[in-house]
């Protein structure tokens, strides 16, 4: 059989949005019934997902399970896509980018409000937490297992990581582009997150410490080459395409990886990194394979 | 020797201020420096630490320890002041409640800009995670017992929890007071949070689930009569023993206890909350004299 990638892909994304519908389930009449839509509006905003099926894919590398419902790392594949949904509700705030839109669709703030987008951010990434610790949504987890998952992510995702990255990409003063900044934004904006996915799907399988340590790298190389690639599509990719507006980085002042070391290196840098981190995984067989597909597809997406 | 609270309260705000600034460290030439400076400028702003000073008293009700630098719970204390500091910078924001004052002194997005506060929040949000689920900083506390605490801090701070009270409290449109709608926002905007904190201490301590379960109820009782005692301040204190904008409920047409309840009756009932909690504690000899003295003291502070 031949793998399918946008198989992959759209089967996450169906089981992501399956579990969350299931796991977010309040009265009409219940005080906060419009904050969870605030939530699942940008949950359901389609998304390509690639976080939660990077994670899952980490896992079957060592656990090859048919990917369904029941699939022990769908939970905290469908957390992982809350924090991400998080982090983009928050950057698109009135206070940070204000963009309009996001994914082709208006953004939460221009749909709910800002105080209400500001509330649903926080909700996701809390609710992610309650999802990673909550040992009754955990089919052979064990407790302690989740909790080192939970660990990674908050280190990744805070101010030391995706944070920390996102106040540098929104506060950089610099007239000319510092490539120093550059790379630490990159890296934590989008890379650490991008590759705390891949390390969780390998912690939850219960793999080697090497092999945790490989696909974090791995993580991190297609993590940076995905930020790249955003910068490139930014400046190459109409608004359709993109989903967000086009032009928008340069409208924001942000230090982008064009802007610091040019489009042509831009480009070759994107696919250096997809190759060493498609390199990383020759140790493995075609099991691997999903995860080097994905690789290629990060660089080779238009949108 | 006389129990005193101040010291108590005055010992814990130094402590979790010695922890944070301890594990706070970034260089002055690091690119998310003023991230770290606006997370700890909320922090150091000068709060009672109640919360942070509840949870060490739940813990030292089953396990007396001498309150130190190394106290097993201290780390946990820090991270819920965290908590409870985002959530006070995300509650002032323009897109929230634009408050320009917070415990006497300029509110985050004031000094720092709106875009940093909203990642400040997020920042300590996510780093207080970090805290309890890094099992190097415990100190004879297994991971098991961090994790469920995690788990329980979650739940009570997320979408059914502090942010879903937080959503319903901002986004009342009752042209009446509502009772049960009040109701439902003390509980869940300053209850819940308040009640996991007595929680997390007693699980922390490795407590029986009876005490485990009594605390948290003590902990429901206190953080009601909390809030009502601060709908009640709203009205009464003026600016400055308050710290924050007097009156500042009624400009934002916040559902209070004393609009849905009227004000004879918000104080009658404080004081039976605050009765009950106490006599919770009658299963307990004097070791539980500090979370007697407590709950009193949060009824009739003034500010």
């Amino acid at each position: 059989m031949i793998f399918s990638l946008s198989d992959y892909l759209s089967t996450v994304n169906r089981l992501v949005n399956e579990w969350t519908a299931n796991n977010f389930i309040v009265s009409d009449s219940h005080p906060s019934k419009k904050l969870y839509d605030s939530m699942l509006y940008s949950l359901n905003a389609g998304g390509k997902k690639v976080r939660p099926t990077l994670l899952i894919m980490c896992y079957n590398l060592f656990r090859n399970l048919f990917t369904n419902i029941l699939h022990p790392a769908l939970p905290y594949a469908a957390a992982v896509e809350m924090v991400h949904t998080y982090s983009l509700i928050h950057d698109d705030l009135p206070g940070i980018d204000n963009d309009n839109l996001r994914r082709g669709k208006p953004t939460n703030h221009i749909v709910y409000g800002e105080a209400t987008a500001i509330l649903a951010g926080d909700g996701l990434l809390t609710k992610a937490f309650e999802i990673f610790l909550n040992s009754s949504l955990h089919n052979n987890i064990p407790i302690n297992i989740s909790c080192e998952a939970a660990f990674e992510l908050a280190k990744a995702i805070g101010p030391d990581g995706m944070v920390g990255g996102q106040y540098a990409d929104i506060n950089n003063s610099s007239e000319k582009p510092d490539r120093e900044l550059t790379d630490f934004i990159h890296i934590h904006k989008t890379a650490d997150f991008i590759s705390v996915c891949a390390k969780i799907g390998a912690i939850l399988a219960e793999a080697g410490r090497d092999d945790i340590t490989r696909l974090e790298l791995y993580g991190q190389k297609i993590g940076l080459a995905f930020q790249i690639t955003d910068d490139i599509l930014d400046i190459t990719s109409t608004t359709s395409e993109m989903g967000k507006t086009h032009g928008s980085d340069e409208k924001n002042n942000k230090l982008t990886y064009p802007k610091a070391y040019g489009m042509e290196f831009s480009m070759e840098k994107a696919e250096k990194l997809t190759e060493e981190a498609v390199s990383l995984l020759s140790v493995y067989d075609e099991n691997a394979d999903p995860l080097r597909s994905l690789a290629t597809f990060i660089i080779r997406r238009n949108g």
